[in-house]
């Protein structure tokens, strides 16, 4: 793979001097289009062998490109607010919003390799770091970015000659570095998402073969038309032959008497406050996931949660629609950037799931992209359970009849009013498209990691309780 | 993941016998018409928990689909020949040729489920071997097979009844297999290839659930347009800002003369000889790649080699255009099935980088094509390498003056006569597309475990000499 980088390339200063401003005006040019496009973001990544010229690449790119729309990232230890969160979430972040230009700097290769050359992960291992890389990387890319990966290479000798000039020290040795980036390279190069080696050794053909290489690959891209969705699949994964499913198997009405209630409630709430002060609490965090019909209680039932917490130990995030900025980033990038810290509670009232439901329902994404969103999410919450989170989801079902009575008695108290909209009485319409979308929803995303618990909630104590207790349960399995 | 086959379903007789006429017709009119089209195979897996109605789905396709043309394939313990060749290879060699449906039962699901089940794989072990499945099935996917996957499930209870009904003895945990499949089927659902769950637990509702959404997907697959090419990347890797490349690097005039090339030919034949003898080669086997300029003396090396082994330990491989039936199958099968049994020599005279090189260069291969090729070639050779076969490729290069020089002479000898052709003098022209793709195609595909090596080829016998040694090397560097 490093041919080419180990011959001795060479580009004269004049053949330099004519391209190189010509170079530059067709990049900033693209730079522009791709702002004026703002279908897609552009993200460089940087990597390669020390003393190759990535620094020098970078700060190139910041000269030879309009830094308003530049955004550069160097990725160096891990700071503590970033420890405490799941290993990507530090590069979702930095995510560059459509119509940018990113470059990162040592970002998700780095660690992976650098423990490899360590020796402290062994070749399964840094197998399983590679395919999670790979499925990201291929999220990206159907959300529309376009990843450029660039290598800078030069030889042993000459990386020996540039340290000793640069006054730099050996962060790992040249052949054991070359061999485990070799084969990350190979088995991260994606039809979609290939590598691409820069020859180092020479500063002006690095500069014009990086240069062209960039501008190319962001014309071609500007010049593809809109691919039509690629893999519609049938709407329903599976047309249940009679009409039982998971939402009509639930029994709605349950009963629990108001002196049951307090006792339970007064139970489950002293329990969950006692675990979330246990030492070993700071060891992981909770996120919640609240779904359900409208009306169903998931605000009230969230609110049983919290007032058992101390204030500074939890958020509730509603999710309504993405604002610009969120609408800018892929999908899964605005629930990322809510993820809590170590210690803490995040209780989502709606969340990512509005991508398989809402979304669904009301055609706002394509067959396509609500299909791989359920990949998608279960990689997410497999990278959140890797880290410590204890991920609690709940459906939250009630019958049509339970929530026109609610509808109706939120209409006359006043100060409830705001809570139901002329989009309720819409969604009703909808009810069987929704129960469809709620069972394909559970079939593909509750899983041992992260199970749905539906909880049947036509009568709201009931749904509380079972809401705190399964909380509390699930706590207690993590600790 | 399995919640709605963990549900009473039902279907009544009278409504399957309403039903299954029609389905069963549309059925087999859908496989008549993927015949037809031609264009695309459809593969089933089979797979799921014992006792959930896995073979009774088989033979049910059996009944419906007319079996002439459905090719069902159950895979149990590998036998000798399959042990001897790398694991994937009897699925490859298995694989429906186009317009046909195919049922693989026990695929290559099966095996890393039952180790991990058995602890035998770790978590990361599992991981890499989830990872490599996901690539093979991608590949599948850009060639143009219709992958459906089946899971049929049915409860512990249900599970247990079934089971003792028929006698049969139960060959996993249902617990332990339940939850290492859940997290298969999770990350191993893509895009591209989702599972399906298929509840088992009444056989009514289980066939129709089945055959419609069998039915669904091949209807869904037929109305498909041909898709435009969806990744056009630019043509040329990196397009390099001088003139030098590492075929231009070589030295290709090497002296050796006739009395140094007998006593080198001697030294090194019986070097291979006595390699080819010792009882640890049985546990590896080689392959060579011979790709090079027209007239570059592959033949001739090739030769040297053979004649230095046992006849019945090697077979010399000439690829030509690939027949109808090959054309059938995705690209590599035709290689696939090619490979030598351990203990054993398979020399290819050209091979698997036409794809890069002559199909490339004449059009043959769309851009995405060959560009997804790399990948999918080092994945290839890599499940060859981790099954222990020595892989060695060459490039013979010589000058285009040279060329012409060996063209005129073969053009004289008459019973060289055959050896020249009008496509060859075509060639010629295309000297430097031709170039082009060999400095990508080493830059590419060079690895640690599968290294090219460029032979500089304008005396035949440096270069006979050469192959000889480091096919030698290699094997040594493996024993």
């Amino acid at each position: 793979m490093f041919e080419s980088a180990n011959l001795d390339h060479r580009v004269g200063k004049s053949a330099y001097r004519r391209e190189e401003p010509k170079l530059r005006e067709a990049l900033l040019d693209a730079q522009y289009d791709v702002q004026r496009n703002g279908g897609f973001a552009v993200l460089i990544l940087v990597a390669g062998v020390q003393g190759a010229g990535r620094g020098a690449a970078v700060n190139l790119l910041n000269e030879w490109m309009d830094p308003r729309h530049v955004r550069t990232r160097a990725f160096g230890a891990p700071t503590q607010d970033e420890r405490e969160r799941p290993a990507l979430w530090r590069y979702w972040l930095a995510l560059p919003p459509r119509g940018t230009v990113g470059v990162f700097f040592g970002a998700w290769h780095e660690a992976p390799i650098m423990r490899r050359v360590r020796g402290e992960s062994s070749d399964d291992g840094f197998a399983h770091e590679i395919a999670q890389i790979s499925r990201l990387e291929q999220m990206l890319g159907d959300e529309g970015v376009l990843l450029l990966k660039y290598w800078f290479h030069v030889s042993k000798k000459e990386q020996k000659k540039r340290l000793k000039k640069e006054g730099e020290k050996l962060e790992a040795p040249y052949g054991k570095f070359v061999s485990v980036g070799e084969a990350f390279l190979r088995r991260t190069s994606t039809r979609e998402a290939p590598w691409t080696v820069i020859p180092g050794s020479d500063a002006r053909y690095r500069d014009l073969a990086f240069g062209r290489h960039l501008l190319a690959s962001i014309r071609e891209r500007l010049a593809r038309k809109p691919a039509p969705a690629r893999i519609p699949r049938p709407a329903r994964a599976l047309q249940p032959p009679d009409a039982l499913n998971v939402i009509r198997a639930l029994e709605l009405d349950q009963a629990m008497s108001r002196a049951e209630y307090r006792d339970e409630l007064d139970k489950w709430q002293a329990r969950l406050a006692a675990l979330s002060r246990r030492r070993k609490f700071g060891k992981l965090a909770v996120v919640g996931v609240f779904e359900g019909n409208d009306a169903a209680g998931k605000g009230g039932a969230i609110r049983r949660l919290t007032s058992a917490l101390d204030a500074r130990r939890y958020d509730t995030i509603s999710i309504a629609a993405p604002s610009e900025e969120e609408r800018a980033q892929p999908y899964l990038w605005r629930f990322w950037r809510r993820l809590p810290r170590l210690g803490r509670f995040a209780f989502f009232d709606r969340s990512w799931y509005g991508r398989v439901l809402v979304e669904r329902v009301e055609g706002f994404a394509a067959s396509a992209d609500w299909m791989r969103a359920y990949t998608e999410i279960n990689d997410f919450e497999q990278a959140l359970s890797r880290h410590g989170i204890v991920l609690v989801k709940y459906w939250l079902a009630i019958s049509p009849q339970e929530q026109l009575r609610r509808f109706r008695a939120r209409e006359k108290v006043s100060f409830k009013r705001f809570k139901i909209t002329p989009e309720d009485w819409r969604n009703r319409k909808k009810w069987r498209a929704y129960e469809e979308a709620v069972c394909d929803m559970v079939e593909r995303t509750s899983t041992s990691i992260a199970p749905w618990t539906l909880v049947e909630a036509n009568n709201k104590h009931y749904a509380r309780i079972k809401v705190l207790r399964t909380v509390c349960k699930a706590i207690e399995a993590q600790l």
